[in-house]
């Protein structure tokens, strides 16, 4: 699982699908014209700033299990990445975390102004529910209006801004491991699940197998902040292509200040076992979602 | 249609329904629990400040006239409730309108802080999709689809979030009436329209009751600006619960500055006339739909 090989193919499948993806955005954003066009300038700006495209590559993945077909899923996959990329264009403001570098470009208020990175997240928030509910999507209204359902459960104030929320209340707290765990399940965890639940949702498939992806979902998305965070002590912003440092830098609670560098790397690597093994019975089709977390104990940005 | 009488009836069905509406809201959002109650709590803060709920009044008329049952409707009226206040608190952001006071009270940004207000505007945007999407909204999941998509639609980079982008451009252009025309029923025009569909969707009506509907809102939500903007040169804070006299102050062109005084109000009374004159063919139970306008034109807040 873990050679060099496979590690390989995987990365060409993480390249191959997040140019389907980047295609479909292209397709499905706005073009900038009329007297607004600024915003979906700054709209286009911010997603088609070349991400890792890894929620869209999960949502494909989890619909993959299910023989959804790839054309179908897409629709789906851009929604995510556009509301994955309105919280950072939100959470990237002055009044939020103030970072000047994202995906090595300017921020999207550091390239337009403050007001058009409010307006161009809300629409890029609003565009993923136009996206989903549009016909296209899935010929029935019931899977379409489940999918605008689970979203929204999974970016609101019970999701990830409840997350957000708790991750800037944090310095007048003294958050152990259960409440950073609770934190992250919300702030990142929570688009995860949407990711792998979309696949039995588009299938409409038994409501077991939403139970099992999420239950994958959950400790790939602790895995991925764990991680993050490492990442955040350990690597440089050439790697990663934003600023690193900030966590120690404003006192900042994680997996890693609690359990130390190398007792947050044995968690990451238990998670990462475990997520394999949730996916392990639908055999073949989940080659790939068995692979990433083994992937993601070896990131670099 | 104009004596006191009427109007003093059409003033207390705004606040019979004004009152279900704050109802319908203070159960439909989620209570201040848990570490990120403090999002919770700003989004309550915004929503619950006693606004004249007009786009859920419109929303609930436009049902009427199909006999949709008010319980039904409420669900939808509270949607666009939450995506109204969400524009407000983003607009009142110190990189928009950087404005201290709405409704009569410190605005969320002041009340809170920035932070919390961007994250409770998102939340609020949000919620007003998981609420469409529910099924108790609508038992036809195509209906409840249709209506997210008519309000992401509606509130997006085409809709409201484009409005508000030329608005912020506005003072790099030369508008002249066109322009400005376009610009409002972009920025408050296109939630006005969703409302009055919203009606026919609900009902599951022909498609020529929309479009019926739709010209009603289009002549509706540039009158409703065009009295918005009286206000602004003829008001005071005390009556309006907000800042006045900010449009020359910014030097923004509006229909006022462009037609004058005299010109916009005449302008306002035509579009008030062609509106009532629209919905007359629905008889009694327009009944109204058909003194709003004219009440706007007499409103001093």
């Amino acid at each position: 699982m873990n050679q060099p090989g496979t590690q390989h193919a995987l990365a060409a499948e993480l390249e191959r699908i997040g140019r389907s993806i980047d295609a479909a955005l292209e397709r499905l954003l706005p073009q900038p014209l009329g007297l607004q066009a600024r915003v979906t300038e700054a709209m286009r700006y911010a997603v088609l700033a070349g991400g890792k495209r890894l929620r869209p590559f999960l949502l494909m993945q989890s619909a993959g299990l299910f023989g959804v077909a790839p054309e179908r899923v897409l629709r789906g996959a851009a929604a995510i990445e556009c509301v994955h990329t309105y919280s950072l264009v939100h959470d990237d403001l002055p009044c939020m975390d103030d970072d000047d570098l994202r995906r090595g470009r300017p921020t999207t208020h550091k390239a337009f102004d403050e007001a058009t990175a409010v307006l161009a997240g809300d629409a890029l928030l609003t565009i993923a529910f136009e996206i989903l509910a549009d016909a296209e999507t899935h010929p029935s209204g019931a899977v379409r209006a489940r999918l605008v359902s689970e979203l929204a459960k999974a970016s609101g104030s019970n999701g990830m801004i409840g997350g957000q929320m708790m991750d800037i209340d944090a310095p007048s707290h003294r958050f152990g491991v259960d409440e950073v765990v609770l934190l992250q399940r919300l702030k990142t965890g929570a688009l995860f699940e949407f990711c792998c639940v979309a696949g039995p949702i588009l299938a409409e498939a038994d409501s077991e197998h939403e139970a099992r992806l999420r239950e994958y979902a959950r400790d790939f998305g602790l895995l991925f902040q764990i991680t993050d965070d490492l990442l955040d002590v350990l690597s440089t912003p050439e790697k990663t292509g934003k600023a690193v440092g900030k966590d120690a830098q404003h006192g900042k609670v994680t997996l890693v200040s609690l359990l130390g560098i190398e007792g947050a790397r044995r968690r990451a690597e238990d998670l990462a076992a475990r997520a394999a093994d949730t996916v392990a019975p639908y055999g073949p089709p989940a080659k790939w979602l068995q692979m990433l977390p083994p992937h993601l104990l070896r990131r670099e940005s």
